[in-house]
């Protein structure tokens, strides 16, 4: 029997509040030069050590062994759908990125200006890191001119640098497909072409798309040193089956950066606008407890200290958080979960493979009898290591939602 | 999406060397009688406590759940091939232990002399354990009558006892085939038949070990008490994709014993030949450095003292290879990783499902802070317990060679 139909049968009311805590990247490794303590075990954390006496801790494994998430599929798997299962293409998260609101069947790519010599060949494959207003101009210039191909809208994005973002938005779309990019200088944009060539709305989007190139490199070709642009990850929005009918919890996003909340617009939760600050955040979780029954609940500075290589940083993100945690328990959900995306070590200072800590509070989460959450004290929690995607079930089961399974 | 293929897509090239140290069945027990002690325990491993504090750690299945697997399933396991998947028949792995040079689509079976009656019933399955003398002399006297059948080249080479080998090489055959042995005595010696009826590949071996048995019973018929012989486990050398392209890791196996050489070729290692000691093996490594990516190294008494049940004796393997140790670290390698292929407990003497504790040091492989490396310890760690053939992919991200898997 599908694993997940069993679950969507065992499925009743959740019994409380839930919500769900991600300190993004917030795994860390413990190494020398940091004294052997992680960020979490360096973090002066009075609350989330209250938390943990009465929590059940373990790790997990983002998508599979070894394998180095992005924040799609971290996310993803937090939200209960196996990233390997649910891909989300590069130009779509790239869209959900910039804030854009992007519907079912639209096809995104990633794009980014580039230099092209008198024949059309690739010299400079980012345009000299144009900076960011040249790219805000050139869009702008491009969306002037290109507003619709035959009965296909086209949104234009601009980014950071030379970075910009393709939306296009009609009937009968979708991707993936191959590349308009030769990966390296000294060739010419090669044409995309559908990665399934039996699928005629890859077939359509990659006419689209062609048409788009014969539009649009005229309107810049004067320009310097951006005089063309490369596509890639070109794919369309999945149909992604949504949070609340799978889960039967009314969810929130209270995110705030864009990547985030539309990544949790993607499974379909509401987005929360507003809060610029985890205390903030809190506080907007307080003031709608009434209206929903799970709070995603997004911290991002973990994972940017993480990724400048910041131990310090890192360390006061989370007593940060640790410091707002308060303004939470004043409405005190049923159902606390604390956790990242996956890790992101400052010694690495990227995402990283290492199974994240989690800790689940709850009235009958029982007691791993740990003082702290800590990466190295969450190896003896009860929960082990397994797989993100399985913690959703956890939550269920904490909120008294899923029913015995046989007599 | 298919794991494999994802990880496929992921792999670069290995940021440095690569070593996978194999003490073989170096799992144990902790039981009373050995004051609780396993011998990694027991054993004094003080280059191996050094590599533990900045290592992770946890405990592999070597195949499924209380399966206690052979040193094939258990080799194959440690190199990324799932034993379930990929099986090698016991002919194969016989045949590897002999020191016979395989190649693909070769038929190799599993024999041994047993002792018939005047009616051809089974009076003893192994003959009375016949000297290895005798088993030599019998197999000369059947290699030398039977070189070929039709278009079929035949080998025969003997093992310890009452054990040989067969080997039948040409074209179109396969098996896996019945066995030709009543698995008690009582009974004559069974036909062979091919598992899948529709194989025509299988139909000629059949064909083929029928007219074996018509040509070699009468050469023996006369011998006391070994007038006949029984053939189990006939099967081809499975088509395995190669190590090499399947990781992108340029593998050498330096072992000892043939049967570990063997398995090592199975997947497309270069067998380096040579090193009797494991001093001498590490020595190896140093020099051919340069040369590959990945070193499959082979210590075998660990296994050798856990089948004889002699503890002071497996205690005293580890502290050997640990000794040594410090001559592979003269040219460090990137990515150490010390393990078993399964558990072999010294209170059992044989193989055990018991998870074989493992340790993975990198520079990205952060520390679990356990002072040893120990069979009760690694159940601390932050790997958890998990399936062998998922190492290699924790080896490949500690050799930062796997890309970010979505953005």
């Amino acid at each position: 029997m599908n694993l997940d139909a069993v679950y969507q049968e065992l499925t009743g009311k959740p019994q409380g509040k839930i919500a769900l805590l991600v300190m993004d990247g917030v795994g860390d490794i413990a190494v020398k030069e940091n004294n052997y303590l992680t960020p979490l075990e360096a973090a002066k954390t009075p609350n989330l050590d209250a938390l943990a006496k009465d929590s059940a801790q373990g790790r997990m494994i983002p998508v599979a062994p070894g394998i180095t998430p992005g924040s799609g599929p971290g996310h993803l798997g937090l939200f209960g759908y196996d990233p390997l299962e649910f891909e989300v293409g590069r130009g779509v998260i790239e869209a959900l990125g910039l804030g854009i609101e992007l519907k079912a069947g639209d096809v995104a790519a990633r794009a980014n200006f580039c230099t092209l010599d008198e024949n059309g060949i690739v010299t400079d494959r980012r345009a000299g890191r144009i900076p960011t207003e040249t790219c805000e101009k050139l869009c702008a210039m491009l969306s002037a001119k290109i507003k619709k191909i035959g009965d296909v809208e086209v949104i234009i994005q601009p980014g950071k640098e030379h970075r910009f973002v393709v939306v296009l938005r009609g009937k009968g779309m979708e991707g993936p497909l191959t590349d308009a990019d030769p990966q390296k200088v000294g060739f010419p944009i090669p044409q995309v072409e559908p990665r399934d060539a039996k699928s005629a709305k890859a077939k359509k989007t990659a006419k689209v798309i062609k048409e788009f190139y014969k539009l649009a490199l005229p309107i810049i070709a004067k320009e310097k040193p951006a005089n063309g642009f490369l596509m890639r990850g070109i794919a369309h929005q999945p149909d992604i089956p949504l949070f609340e009918q799978r889960y039967n919890l009314k969810p929130a996003c209270i995110a705030v950066y864009p990547m985030y909340k539309g990544l949790a617009q993607l499974v379909g939760m509401t987005k929360i606008e507003g809060p610029q600050t985890i205390a903030e955040q809190f506080a907007t979780y307080k003031k709608l407890y009434d209206e929903y029954d799970f709070f995603f609940i997004h911290f991002k500075y973990t994972d940017k200290y993480g990724e400048d290589g910041n131990y310090a940083a890192k360390v006061k993100a989370i007593e940060d958080f640790d410091a707002a945690l308060p303004i939470l328990m004043e409405k005190r959900p049923d159902v606390i979960v604390v956790t990242g995306d996956h890790s992101t070590p400052t010694p690495m200072k990227g995402h990283s493979w290492h199974p994240q800590p989690v800790l689940i509070h709850s009235q009958f989460s029982g007691s791993d009898k740990l003082d702290r959450f800590t990466d190295t004290g969450a190896n003896l929690g009860s929960l082990g290591v397994f797989p993100a995607k399985d913690l959703i079930r956890y939550i269920q089961a904490n909120a008294g939602m899923l029913e015995k399974f046989g007599a």
